[in-house]
């Protein structure tokens, strides 16, 4: 084995930097779900393989990681089923187990099964890693965290506000101004599908709106013609081409557009209700716009609809996401359980923030001072005083071999720690030690009060 | 599927409370390594096979869980294989990846595959979880966290003497005082067994001896009779039997009963260094406690065993261990790379905690205040003063629905909320809310300045 190893692709290893950066990102999120009530769950990393499959699609289930059974685990195989050799068919008999493919299917299961524990409304988040068998592409991983946040057991439209707002909130800590939170409504959707009668053809009808902002208005007329969708209802349609102005202006676009489906009316109410009352409590710098295109996830969503874009100067498309699902612990049995949440998209999170040079510096957890090793007594003078920082809270190290002077001054550069600390004989008779900034190269020689006192700077 | 849904044998879920606790320990502990200049990777949850497969024994290579391969995996599985029918032959065709097994050897890996861009030494901490198919049992799970501190690239013994100083910081945080760490030496117990001439026996006589505790004097003498140990050498044990006092006196009896072998006074040397010098630095509650019946991982040891036995009214056995391994990344091909390293048990930790109520009040993440929501006006006014207390950093949530006051009473209680907040028109009309403390019951009228002040207390 002198073959370099690897890891499998799709995976990634993260180097003290970049754990500490998306730690950084992780805890403004935490701290942000946990100032609005949101509670931390956690579930495994594995679930029984009928919990998953068949809640994603048949794509879905293709793309699950399945768990090889422990032991003798073909013996569960007959001979007859064996001998077809389909994998299809032989997986569920040799594979019970499967990894988490999102958050919001395990949040179900949890739900369900603990249903008798929990009061509701429920408000928890959950920051954990999923797994997708894709194919791996720029910024596409087969291992990824996915950060959650949801409330089941109401259908209060406050809480669609606050996720507005927690929105604002946490990209705001994050010193990404004014992203521009994208809002929509299921039953927006249906009415205006329901208006040009095109009801039976409502995925194909917003498959199609979505990508006005890539292939404009005659592309997007053109793509519902070969649809099915008549001209008589694309006329219909002419008010959305032109859907501008401001939410209230918008709002009466649409009530114009959808009189006539009750459906696409309660949609406006909701929209209306969301938009008037974040108008009133203001947000810190994002904004909140109507885009009757955005459709993201429509097979689940029933109510809301939510999309985070990153600053346009980054070009990195959405960076959340998220929406109302009337039925989320149906799939297990348990109905009448409305949810409604948000997702931040960590990865391109952590992109904007690297390429807008938005880390704060103190983010590092580095160091702040080498102890130079010169051999066994100095060590342990240096140790006497490393002791006596660390029990202060100062994050200090001992060079652990008393090697070249140089080769230990490489270290504290390399690592970026911002000092060194030299303590010989004289040092050691004068009960003192010599502080050399790193960046600066001055030196001075100073007490343990003082070293302690510049270092804790 | 209206079967109620459950998770795999083995596996967890985690409730807010108990999320939050184990947090707590995390953020003790992390804390602690950043400070002793430990800095964080993380690797991915599986790697490929060929990293793990091989390096845990054949016990070990059963409890790895293997990933199936996605798409016709039986299509690579040629006919004369298949035919056979063999499971343990046919696993390395449909699976090429498998679940991380524990932290060292992924650790391994990393330091191999990214020795160019590593400066050693190089001191890292993980905190991942790890999976193990072994059969699940009181305190045993099928997924599980190891947090780890590994120092690789140096042969120091000042890092052994820092990761005493490591583990008395965490305990001392945690509030376990008078933990008791166990130190010995590979080198000791490879010198005893060379003084009683059963260097070939070296595993049998130290398993035996690890059981001094449970089995007694006559019950060790008997097992390594049993395992062909000779009386005479039995009698040269002797000293082992009545082995007392400090760490000096130790030292001393081991000088003397070592005296003839050179690797036993290499150990007694460094177990000498380490005790001294942690003797002269001090510690803050726990002790440093020389066993020469200490034998965990011998295997792969070569230095330093360290382990650490929770306090003596919680019977839990050790709750965190390590030591040093000449080797450790010779299995990938780097040699020379000396590595010394210490690990935390959290579940076992977690119990202790429990057991003993040491976990902080102040640890729970729970809101301040609930606001009562008496309807969409109201409800507005309430979110309003909700808006201005999460911006001071005060957790507090309105209840969604405007229902029956008894149920959003009944959740406050429920959630431990100490304080609710009501606004009805009464006190929208004086800019006022009516505070209650629920613990007491005592109400009272107070401005927004007021309960910002109360609730930030």
């Amino acid at each position: 084995m002198s073959k370099k190893p690897s890891i499998p692709k799709g995976t990634r290893d993260f180097n003290p930097e970049e754990v500490t950066r998306r730690n950084y990102i992780f805890n403004v999120i935490k701290e942000t779900f946990s100032l609005f009530g949101f509670q931390p769950i956690e579930t495994p990393s594995f679930e029984n393989s009928e919990t998953l499959m068949g809640k994603y699609g048949e794509e879905g289930d293709r793309l699950i990681f399945k768990i090889l059974n422990s032991g003798d685990f073909l013996s569960k195989v007959n001979e007859k089923l064996y001998s077809e050799k389909d994998s299809n068919k032989i997986t569920s008999k040799i594979s019970e187990k499967a990894l988490r493919y999102d958050l919001t299917v395990p949040f179900a299961r949890y739900v369900v099964q603990h249903q008798n524990e929990i009061t509701f409304p429920f408000k928890r988040y959950q920051i954990q890693p999923v797994w997708r068998a894709d194919r791996p592409q720029k910024g596409r991983f087969r291992e990824f965290f996915q950060c959650d946040a949801d409330v089941v057991g109401s259908t209060s439209l406050w809480q669609e506000v606050e996720f507005v707002q927690l929105y604002d909130a946490v990209f705001n800590k994050l010193g990404l101004k004014d992203v521009a939170i994208k809002i929509n409504n299921r039953k927006v959707l249906s009415g205006i599908a329901e208006t040009i009668g095109a009801e039976d053809r409502l995925i194909d009808f917003t498959v199609a709106l979505d990508k006005l902002d890539k292939i404009g208005e005659e592309g997007v007329k053109r793509e519902m013609r070969e649809k099915g969708i008549s001209d008589e209802a694309l006329q219909k349609l002419q008010p959305l081409f032109s859907f501008k102005g401001n939410n209230e202006e918008k709002l009466n676009s649409l009530k114009d557009l959808l009189r006539g489906s009750q459906m696409g009316m309660k949609g406006v109410k909701e929209l209306e209700f969301i938009t008037e009352n974040i108008e009133v409590l203001g947000l810190q710098t994002a904004s909140l716009n109507i885009d009757v295109t955005l459709a993201r996830g429509l097979n689940y969503y029933t109510g809301a609809i939510f999309e985070v874009a990153a600053p346009a100067e980054v070009s990195m498309g959405s960076i959340g996401g998220g929406g109302r699902y009337d039925d989320l612990t149906g799939i297990f049995g348990l109905k009448e359980m409305s949810g409604v949440g948000i997702s931040f998209g960590l990865d391109r999170i952590y992109l904007v923030l690297e390429e807008l040079n938005l880390f704060p510096e103190t983010v590092s957890q580095n160091s702040k001072a080498l102890f130079i090793n010169f051999g066994e007594k100095e060590a342990l003078y240096a140790m006497k005083a490393i002791t006596g920082l660390r029990n202060a809270g100062i994050k200090t190290e001992l060079y652990p071999d008393a090697t070249k002077m140089g080769k230990q001054m490489g270290y504290a550069d390399k690592r970026n720690i911002p000092f060194t600390v030299l303590a010989g004989e004289k040092e050691m008779n004068a009960q003192s030690f010599t502080l050399k900034n790193m960046k600066s190269g001055d030196q001075s020689q100073v007490s343990f009060t003082e070293l302690s006192q510049i270092l804790s700077e």
